[in-house]
């Protein structure tokens, strides 16, 4: 590995991020809260080492394969190092790892927190939270639509389907995309933020809760949640962005440069709504039949729960850890699935549980027509076995890890339920599991061990955990 | 599908079944019990049925693969209703479907009961359910080392490794191989047998429990399993022949002939050895720290439940449901691994999840090292790309049915924990799980319906899954 590119681009995002951190200081400013000196001397510092970083280093040789795993995993780690200074120095917390939790958990678009009560933080710290979301969000959505498929290949279903024209290199590739996917990106976090204000969510909270919405994010302003703020309409408003953050967002392209065709052709997205429709009724019946008496009640709280979690943003309007079994049982199994591919939401992904369900039914097929030729078709497009392959091994990967991670929850004497919970939480980037970590608790009670795994299990989810484990394993398999 | 071939060989199976009742009829004799009357008539209308459907139907044509599914899933179902007679006529269960979830039970090897007091049946229903447990466990050996690799193909990971003469055609193969190993399953049932008598167990209760162990089954004679007889020289006796349940047959086959070299080759074995090992270690330190006082204590529980879940037999000495997370949790991962390829043990099966881990590093290593040729080998053998892909599907249907079930069973109450482990315990037939239907609980609070899911998840697990959804799909897909 080629180091020197590496760090090279590491610097480049960290002046990146540093630059970024203007935005905080001028919230700052204008609540005239002391907060922002966290920010200046932070920035300051990032962009320091960053340019150090970057200068020392420069190079014009092209990146390859295992220098991009490289990037890509210590580029999350390290934002989130700096990320969490901020946090220290303005004292909200009194140890590193619970600011580093909080900072992967919002450059991840996770959204858990080891924050108790919301109130107690100023309008700087608040915006900080969020807009780590915004960044984090962006930043998966170029980087599974325009990165990884470069990378991993096999590995990512889609492949050259980013909007924009289409370059050779790298670079200028990510570049085009990005600046596309950046203004859709605008476009729809301003849109929620106006509907928001329109029925009386105040323009801070709004834009909040618009960063936490299209990021998958779910960090809120307040304790509460958006159950704070005792509104249906915000709440349908909130559920609608949140199912349309599950969406692909280069269909979100296509909607608004009129392609509306492709839209109602995409496999994916018929998928999801079928997935949301049926998990909304079936949730709706249990809780009118178990829990509430209103029909309306159980609906709306169905619809916002079912959005919240597949969507993976998290947030939350009711302890849905007290409805029935079933209804747990199907919160639990959306966490797995998560939002469509090239979305800002975690999970395994719509797509390729559609895939792996169509590959399951071709190999019982194979076993009654031995002899049938088949191949697997996802819409028009053919996948061939070797993609094929890689999604049941990402499925298996994902499912290791899963199990691994929650032994060792367990082991820390978290009951069953909590640890599987918040493994799929963290891994899903979700945020808010069941048990000990329900919608109305928050990760501080766990021990700092599992705290510091919880975090792990956030990156691995939000880089697909393959990109985390290539890294980790290339330094065994050198040529 | 001719279902004249289909017919003709369930009405030799139902007839050997019927002959197979003249044992628990010898049985009622020798206790002077009248529940043998209930077996005079049962055998009496079995033998009956399948010689009508038998003469009703003969031909001489060969069986084909979508016959050769129908006989096998039809099969399990037909023995298990023949099966469930007797307890009816007995007066053991007042409703049919307490009487066949038993028998699929019995036959499956599961071990899942809803009697809630053994000691209040005679010896000769005692009998029958073990007598299933040893013929269905021949059953499963005959079928997953002869039967289904030929109707399978690339699901069966083994083809053609069976010992004894190699044959062409089907049923003269299946023959011979199920001769040889008759003879070692009777070898092993009488040794641990002949070792239970020495140490002072009654030699009924000795019989009882050598079927229950070869076939993995888990039924007992004593309602406290083996925590009844108090001594840790038969818990040991027990876990040791349940780790060797838990083994390839033929590797047995290997043994008894003197091929020693050929088992420590053995991949598989090795594999099943370091989770069994390191299950009761982990377990064991666990048990020390957090629940008993004497380190023998806890090595003694683990080393028992360890191999008796792993084995999938689901005997017990002690409430593992009060054990802490991290004990339970591995528990239940064991219940998800299985035993060995070619033994009666039910799960995904050792061989698969090593096959599975192997695949996974291999598509890590592809990502690093895109062009680099690959080839996935267990021990000296390549495992093709086709086998592999089958794995993984299975893998995952395995997942989906585990999903699906659970959450059925959660629509009806049940909580979380009590769901997934029933599920587990009956899809990798096991027998007990935790929370409600822990090892000192039964299945009969259960409602009526979930009663019959689990027991087509039995059916479903011991068929490997693809054969019982083969056989239902197949009907859809008439060419
Ligand atoms: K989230
Ligand atoms: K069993």
């Amino acid at each position: 590995m080629r180091l020197k590119i590496v760090f090279n681009m590491l610097g480049t995002l960290l002046i990146f991020i540093g630059v970024s951190m203007l935005v905080p200081i001028f919230v700052a400013l204008y609540y005239k809260e002391v907060d922002g000196v966290a920010f200046i001397v932070t920035m300051g510092f990032t962009i320091s080492i960053g340019r150090i970083l970057s200068r020392a280093t420069e190079s014009n040789e092209e990146i390859r394969h295992r220098e991009g795993f490289a990037v890509v995993t210590l580029g999350w780690i390290a934002i989130s190092i700096f990320g969490a200074i901020p946090f220290m120095l303005a004292g909200v917390f009194d140890n590193f790892v619970d600011a580093f939790f909080e900072s992967v958990s919002g450059f991840t678009t996770t959204g858990a927190t080891v924050i108790m009560s919301l109130e107690s933080l100023s309008h700087t710290i608040l915006f900080w939270r969020s807009w780590m979301h915004w960044l984090g969000g962006m930043g998966i959505i170029v980087m599974s639509i325009a990165i990884l498929p470069e990378l991993a290949g096999s590995m990512q279903l889609f492949k050259a389907e980013a909007p924009g024209p289409v370059h050779d290199r790298l670079k200028p590739r990510i570049r085009e995309t990005a600046k596309t996917l950046w203004v859709v990106y605008l476009v729809i976090t301003s849109v929620q933020t106006i509907l928001l204000v329109m029925n009386d969510m105040p323009f801070f909270d709004a834009i909040i809760h618009s960063f936490g919405t299209i990021s998958s994010g779910g960090f809120s302003s307040r304790t509460l949640s958006v159950k704070a703020y005792n509104s249906t309409v915000i709440e349908w408003i909130m559920a609608v962005f949140m199912f349309l953050a599950g969406v692909n967002l280069t269909l979100h392209y296509q909607f608004l440069t009129g392609n509306i065709r492709s839209i109602f052709k995409d496999k994916e997205l018929k998928f999801y709504t079928c997935i949301v429709v049926s998990a909304i009724v079936l949730i709706t019946i249990n809780l009118r039949f178990q829990v509430y008496r209103s029909l309306a009640e159980s609906l709306n709280y169905a619809a916002f729960q079912v959005t919240s979690i597949i969507s993976t943003a998290g947030f939350a309007t009711v302890d849905y850890d007290i409805w029935p079994p079933f209804s747990r049982g199907i919160l639990l199994i959306l966490m797995f699935i998560g939002g469509c591919a090239g979305s800002t939401a975690g999970g395994i992904k719509v797509i390729r549980i559609y895939a792996l369900m169509k590959k399951g039914f071709q190999e019982l097929y194979k076993l009654i027509h031995p002899r049938a030729v088949t191949s697997l078709k996802i819409g028009n497009r053919a996948v061939s076995e070797e993609v094929s392959t890689s999604i049941l091994g990402f499925f298996f990967l994902y499912v290791i890890v899963f199990v691994i991670s929650t032994v060792i929850l367990t082991s820390f004497g978290i009951d069953l339920i909590s640890s599987i919970s918040a493994v799929a939480a963290t891994l899903g980037n979700i945020g808010p599991g069941l048990g000990l970590i329900g919608p109305l608790n928050t990760y501080v009670p766990l021990p700092i061990v599992c705290k510091l795994l919880l975090s792990f299990c956030m990156i691995l989810g939000r880089l697909e955990i393959y990109t985390v484990l290539v890294f980790l394993l290339s330094g065994f398999w050198r040529k």
